[in-house]
């Protein structure tokens, strides 16, 4: 299997610590790719016509995209429980993958203001909007974080990447502050070999 | 269950045609929301923290969201296959669903630029760019059209949806010039009841 990768995106990370996880990690080569909000890849266009990354090829060409697609897909392919089957467990990790990539969304969306777009059409009405959702998110995973302790799931696997990019990013934001549950939390997930071998240094 | 709703948005006609293929529309309560890229809907906030719809309550006060986990909570309470169980129809269905969520993310993205950001902030960079995800993802599209017949699945139930948003929104494009094959699809499956029903008249 091929993935078109970036070293910085949270969205390939989740498929990284998941192929980690499941013991898949040296069945997957990583393509480079130069995605870009605007500017587009022409590479990764031809096979997902989206230009996004993560980006799957399987070895019979078949193309897997988005994140959540290739971790359920990779997940599935080793016959493991990242993606519970028991129904309860299940939908609590995909609503807290939701949270997770919805946070990174506005996260993205944020920062593509700041580096992508012209500073003289920044628009901060569209900043802030986008900073109260990851505000009212970090809020939620907050309440919810003492159920987290012990769980490592496609749930817990997309709240590590999205906290572990708000680090990268947005250090600024200070996300520890206010948030102590979920901080300790990070703490030990933080230490998992898997998110230790995708960190984005 | 009660699922907050908005009469034009796609991501939330996805929950409703999802629901009317399962013969479960009857058991859900349409609430209002004022949900916007950028005043947010402090009443959706209270239960989605990202405030978008649609956002569904279940009656024992479980918050389930996006789309994508929605109508996978529907789909397993019917016990149907609208999510294949059987393998390669499953990757297929779940690629094709998110190529139809990535075009409608790209096409709000340009309508927020038109429509939410104040006019001398616009940038047509971004438009283009969106536009030109919308035009790669609608060539995938007429390629893997030859498959589609008789198909009803959350791959062809986004797709439907995305396209019927170009309609509503982009009828500009005139995507059907060029999209023989689509169009044609469209047509057939958009005279399903489940489509009928939740058409953004």
């Amino acid at each position: 299997m091929k993935l078109f990768s970036s070293p910085t995106s949270p969205f390939v990370r989740k498929v990284w610590v998941t192929a980690h996880e499941l013991g898949l990690s040296d069945r997957i080569t990583a393509l480079p790719s130069a995605a870009h909000p605007v500017n587009r890849d022409s590479t990764v266009v031809t096979h997902n016509p989206l230009g996004k990354v993560p980006t799957l090829l399987l070895d019979d060409g078949t193309m897997l995209a988005d994140s959540r697609v290739i971790c359920e897909y990779l997940n599935d392919l080793a016959d493991a429980d990242l993606f519970p089957r028991e129904r309860q467990a299940r939908w609590r990790a995909l609503v807290d993958q939701a949270l997770g990539d919805g946070l990174l969304d506005a996260a993205l969306l944020a920062r593509y203001e700041r580096t992508a777009r012209p500073a003289e059409l920044a628009w901060q009405g569209w900043v802030d909007s986008q900073t109260d959702k990851i505000a009212s998110t970090l809020a939620t995973i907050e309440a919810r974080a003492k159920v987290f302790d012990g769980r490592v799931d496609i749930g817990t696997i997309t709240l590590g990447c999205a906290l572990g990019y708000l680090d990268l990013r947005f250090a600024e934001l200070d996300w520890r502050q206010g948030h102590p549950a979920t901080a300790a939390w990070l703490a030990t997930f933080e230490a998992r070999p898997s998110m230790q071998a995708t960190h984005p240094r």
